[in-house]
């Protein structure tokens, strides 16, 4: 540890979050807000980023909502101006890779280099870097207790997915890089599969619940593609919120580590707990993979252990997949589903 | 093996060759030239590329030479018309990732989708992508035989060596992207690390090869930094050229296979045989390794398989590390050896 903290309270400090008209932003920053941060400012191009994640912000006066775009340094050197911390979540995932690599590869590392530049500039105390475990990549090599330093797995997974896992590497660098010649303090988060209330339609993984639960309604048998065998391993949207804020208190930098939930499931484990959490008596069907639609399967049965996230950050998660699909399955329910977004 | 073949034949056909001017570049085009290439354009930007590599060309009809950049795509589009071939070369490599991470994503990313977007908009025949063994990555993970799906690892590596590698992970996918939407046939050639005639000094690990030869020269002893047993797999030019060539000819596609020479050796044994090969008494000394200074050291015992080469496009090395060495050390001591260039 060095004789300078970089633990940054979040008590009366104002915090920037790139990317945050967004499920983990808008949960994060209810998170800060709570905690008595002293302004909140939510910065997005709104391209994936809805208004409908912030409306519940805009009467505090604490909050801003900037609309800005990570490919412009300049949007982010003015969004940065006497900020304390800075959460950096924008970013394209494997769904938009597929469509658009040019735009896919832009936000996720120009748009890196831009965030890192800006904070380094303004002097911001730290960055959060939401990364992600697809640093670990796909496929049958991804397989037991998967461990901050797993190498990244790619043979035989689909090139979007592959370049996702790829830029999330390049940016965990870049923040390593900023560390090491400019002094940047950050701590990276490798997130795993996000779920909870505000779910949106754009993460391939989460995919399964939005999807299950909207065929439940409709009264159609949920799908499972193949056997339903593969592991997945999610993690509640407030325990990531949490996290995101430990990230900030606590006195670590230049690290990276995994949050996940406590504990993995396998995708028939997930439809059936949703078809037994609404109640439904249609049993989930198994089904081939669709031709040309991006999913990620992997074949070994894997874990994301996140006792380093405990001893770097003090964090660990408090909300199992039961609660957490109980309080997403209510929301969407009370909300409505909303229609699904044109990513 | 699809109906319709992959097959490029050298003989008549036009070729451009993307980051030209260059010790590979240069190289390549002779051979291509010699098996009755039509055309060969030479695409530089001459910031790394040199006149000195092509003036040896410049009176053959058959060759042009472009001043141009892999960030411009007008500049691209005019190179590649007309064109059946190409060899995109272009790239930053370590130490400029170090020195200038902003400048070596733009090349080594969108340089890389600008070479695609014109190959696939001119309906080039065939893409053969110079990617690196640096997509296995750095550390102790790297041990044993390097074979096509070993993982990337990069834990406790430096940052900018991890930028290169997930910047040719990244060239690599965007190829196989293109094959699989567009139909832009490719093959990936994974250099190990390259030696030969007009080596340059922009290697970090062939640097051990010039700048032993160097000192050797001055009357200093060689330095060795750290004990020298890491491995080291080099693949001689000549050798990198003919499978360029092999590549465009083979009836292969949506391929990425090694390219390496016959057996690695140990930083130590390249030292000690650039002494053997100049005749020196001189006794290579054990140093520290230089704070701030990126140099990339291996904890395992490596071997980078080729295997997959041979299958693929009929490949084998052919030149051992004592006759490409002497072949180097013969050109620098009659061409003098080059000025240090300022990557």
């Amino acid at each position: 540890m060095s004789a300078r903290s970089a633990a940054l309270p979040i008590d009366g400090r104002r915090f920037l979050i790139v990317g945050g008209a967004s499920l983990v932003g808008s949960t994060t920053a209810d998170l800060l807000l709570a905690r008595g941060a002293g302004r909140v400012v939510l910065f997005d191009n709104f391209s994936f980023g809805s208004r409908d994640a912030v409306r519940h912000l805009v009467d505090d006066q604490r909050v801003t909502i900037v609309s800005g775009d990570v490919m412009r340094l300049p949007d982010l050197l003015a969004a940065t101006e006497g900020v304390d911390g800075v959460l950096h979540l924008a970013a394209m995932m494997t769904i938009s890779m597929d469509r658009d690599p040019w735009a896919g590869l832009d936000v996720n590392v120009r748009g890196a280099q831009n965030v890192i530049e800006a904070c380094v500039v303004r002097g911001v105390g730290k960055l959060v870097f939401a990364s992600s475990n697809a640093v670990y990549g796909y496929g049958p090599g991804v397989a037991g207790d998967l461990v901050e330093d797993t190498p990244f797995h790619a043979a035989g997974a689909p090139p979007a997915a592959i370049l996702y896992g790829a830029s999330k590497i390049v940016g965990e660098q870049l923040c390593r890089q900023a560390h090491q010649k400019r002094g940047l303090d950050y701590v990276v988060l490798r997130y795993s599969t996000v779920y909870g209330e505000r779910q949106h339609y754009r993460a391939a993984n989460a995919l399964y619940i939005v999807e299950t639960h909207d065929r439940i309604k409709a009264g159609l048998r949920p799908r499972v593609i193949g056997d339903g065998a593969e592991t997945k391993h999610f993690v509640y949207v407030g325990d990531l919120a949490r996290a995101n804020a430990m990230a900030f208190e606590a006195d670590a930098s230049d690290v990276a580590v995994n949050v996940s939930g406590p504990e993995p499931v396998t995708t028939l484990q997930l439809v059936e707990l949703v078809c037994e959490l609404t109640g439904t008596s249609l049993r989930p069907e198994h089904v081939a993979p669709e031709a040309g639609k991006v999913r990620l399967t992997s074949g070994g049965a894997f874990r994301i252990d996140h006792a380093a996230a405990e001893r770097a950050i003090g964090w660990r998660p408090e909300v199992g997949m039961r609660e957490g699909l109980r309080r997403l399955l209510a929301w969407r329910d009370q909300a409505g589903a909303p229609a699904a977004a044109a990513e």
